[in-house]
């Protein structure tokens, strides 16, 4: 991840209406009259109070002005995505992903919800979708379709709360950035020899309602811990996961004498993220007979 | 299950020998002669005893009429069974297994290695099928091929012994029956209210190399239990299982609140089977936000 | 305990008036009345039907008659106790607990609570000691001299419930005997070998606030259980307990090598009983370097 | 604890040789020839080649030399002790334990044990204090009266090794110190609620075969962990230990309604330590009815 270099708070603090617009406009899709209102607030002490600042530009418009912007943002896995008119920002999100590769029946189904949804709303789906998973996309589509006009209208500056925060923070360095990371890690602890387990091949996969994807492999180290967090950098995405654990060929390569075939051999655990920004330890303390797992931090 | 009735060993130790023949003629594959061996040893005071004595019946044959009697079992999966010649018993046996449904790969693959076993050994390959899963029979399929003549008729004589066992068991009622099955039992521990789990909905799946098969679902009952074992009366298949409880139902019923989507919410437990004899009790103690299992008895 | 033979529900059910009395008439301290009344009320279909019908014959009477019964109860570890005017119903179950052995200090802080509760209240305290440990005992007796009289008066009535439902249970046999005993037992799993651990000493102590008791040991057998259960055939004493395994020497036993000293040599699991007529099962899952419990039924 | 300032290793390895015995003279009790050996192996490009160089001389010094030193050394908890003509390191490490305080049970026991081992070897019994508790002294004393003349002296050349290595690093500042120290810690994980539990006081036991003493009292932080590890900074005494965990109270301060009694209120963990340098985290993983812990690192 080469990232383009950050400019820094106090830069911005200083900077003239001119130079604040050509940094910060482009963090609200189509609407760098955001920056524009929020340039009367300055000095910020922090990046967070700078971003409460654009949200509160964005929440103090008139309800027209607001409902333009709204409408500003790609469909979602629709037309507007696949004839290439989303801003940069957009793309390189929805991509991450995987949208971009939905299969037919996917198309399908996201295009009808985008459809009930702009019958019943009149603008497109707004979710930031850095923080969610495919299947959780979906699941957050059918919830949101069921709310009012008005309390859909304010999960919408919700969700875009969160995504200008991501920008937010990819553009600008300085204090009081806000919390936008979550970390998933790990740790195998044998209880049959009473030490952490190294050299255990562990996989994390994502469980979706109709596919799982393999997202990360690692090994355990000394210490029974993988070298780096299993995720981390950015927002988890909320969802169902699985790591696997290949605890038979950690045992067997110990020299320790169990069943044929091992009782345990890939240990699975399975488990739902439903806070993006949080810590998730998902340790294993295992023997060849026993396993236990709990959420840490 | 409408079994037919079983003749008692009583019974059998009175017969004429043209009756104890009919009666145990069929239990060693096209062998009557086994059973006829073993009537001049009568009376039996187990039906262990009476099985015991036909192996011996067997065991002290000459070699000649030993290889004959193993190269007229039908070869696993192979042209015999297809051309529908095998006793009424093998037919039985494989077929719970669904191995005369295998796809045409794994024809390919049985039969390759049923032709590298026949090369090197001159007698089709001998399991007892009903105390293992496919993925187990290919898995001894390839550690037999790797060993000695002498050391793979033993072995082929030792799976005889499984097979018959269970044909006796069948067939003879009496004290002292061998023991022919295992059980598998689960339960589950709610340890957020300190009680057991009703009303959980637990599926038993059998997980193969290459695929998994659905092979029982169940609900808990008030004392956290499946009201009979997940498996009983017969063998255990040795091979790979998954548990699947579907945690998040239950806490969601019982009015826990918990994260959105809940940590815990299908959870699946993974273990292997290598005594298909044995007593699996392999139970869930579990909260939203962690769970052990342990094997016990 | 070889108890007296207990009369049938039949028979008391066509017994004469003074018969009825002779046999019923002491469950109610110093109150045959009570048996008197509920004999009106006859055939009971079950044992839980007769005593209930005395605990309405009770609570029907006259606030007086009441009065009068309540207070003809001994006061607890008080003069009356010692004085040996308890009547043997009341004598054996004080005595069970080792009331009859308090030290001088105990006495002295028993005799101020009896004092203040005296002053306060005008009638004695009481419990159904049968269903507590002395530190309970004194929990309920601080507890409950915060109570208004009126809600003293009825925990009262409701201990007395408590205390002739037991002895009637002892007296009387027949169809719906109220359920008035309760279940201690535990269960050790051998995570390091992935078996139930025969021959591990387990002891049972009460533990109360200034002294712990040893209440019974035993050794699990082949199943990792032990033979009988540690406490049943009555009610539980609500209180605190410690179990404690011996684990190290298990291990040891077992030629498990391990760290000397052994990481777990004796493990104590401490919990507390609230429910005296419940099932507790404290089992003990353990390796030689981690272990678990959990209330299990 | 205002220690003196350590002299580096870069000044010793450049010191004179009076210097050099001045600073080093001491480590080896009475025997400032050890230092004055090792002085010309020097340079030293690690703390540990110092120490080592230091073991080296004593090892090659004649036996009678080696006597006359070990000879030199306090009886433990005897006579020399309480006539105060230790070394000032001598008191320092046996005054840490509490073997000044013994009761005179105690000293005729340790007196009864220095008596047999100075019949037995004729030299007085030296271990490393700071690596074990009182009861683990005993333990040692008793296995150590059973070697051969050669194995003791052996075994007390390898105490004099542990006591001077942490006399030396008290001593010596450098690169290359011998790990000296160990560390136990602890960690509450609350798997009720699915997070840290802070808030809890925690208490450390030392639990000899006659008697207990707290070692430390702290209360979890906000990522359930003590702020500072519950024994630190210096070796770990090999011995048995008891944390105990106010979980009751704090289950009722979060709101959590469990039973009455809790099912667990005081939850003790008793483990032993055998690695003196070792490190120990063991964790209580909890709900109101059901616990786990491990060995950790």
């Amino acid at each position: 991840m080469t990232a383009p270099a950050r400019i820094s708070l106090d830069r911005l603090n200083t900077a003239s209406r001119p130079e604040f617009g050509a940094a910060l406009g482009a963090i609200f899709e189509h609407a760098p009259w955001v920056a524009d209102t929020a340039f009367d607030a300055r000095p910020f002490a922090t990046v967070a109070t700078l971003h409460d600042a654009m949200m509160a530009a964005l929440r103090r418009a008139p309800r027209d002005q607001q409902m333009t912007f709204v409408r500003g943002h790609p469909e979602l896995a629709g037309k507007i995505a696949r004839a290439g008119t989303m801003t940069a920002e957009s793309t390189s999100e929805q991509g991450g992903l995987g949208l971009d590769k939905l299969s037919d029946a996917e198309v399908a189904k996201f295009e009808k919800l985008n459809g009930e949804y702009a019958r019943k709303f009149g603008f497109p789906f707004i979710i930031c979708v850095r923080r969610h998973t495919r299947d959780s996309i979906l699941r957050q589509f059918e919830r949101r379709l069921a709310l009012t006009k008005d309390g859909e209208f304010a999960a919408a500056v919700n969700e875009i709360g969160y995504i200008t925060r991501l920008r937010l923070v990819d553009k600008v360095d300085g204090p009081g950035l806000p919390v936008t990371t979550g970390r998933l890690s790990t740790h195998v602890l044998d209880t049959y020899n009473g030490r952490p387990a190294p050299g255990v091949s562990v996989a994390l996969y994502e469980v979706g309602a109709s596919a799982r994807g393999l997202l990360k492999t690692a090994t355990t180290n000394a210490d029974g811990r993988t070298d780096a967090p299993l995720i981390s950098g950015g927002p988890l995405r909320t969802g169902t996961y699985e790591l696997q654990f290949a605890v038979g060929d950690y045992f067997r390569h110990a020299g320790v004498k169990t069943a044929d075939p091992p009782f345990l051999d890939i240990v699975p655990l399975r488990f739902s993220i439903a806070e993006p920004e949080g810590h998730y330890h998902v340790p294993l303390v295992v023997s060849p007979w026993n396993f236990s797992t709990y959420r840490g931090s």
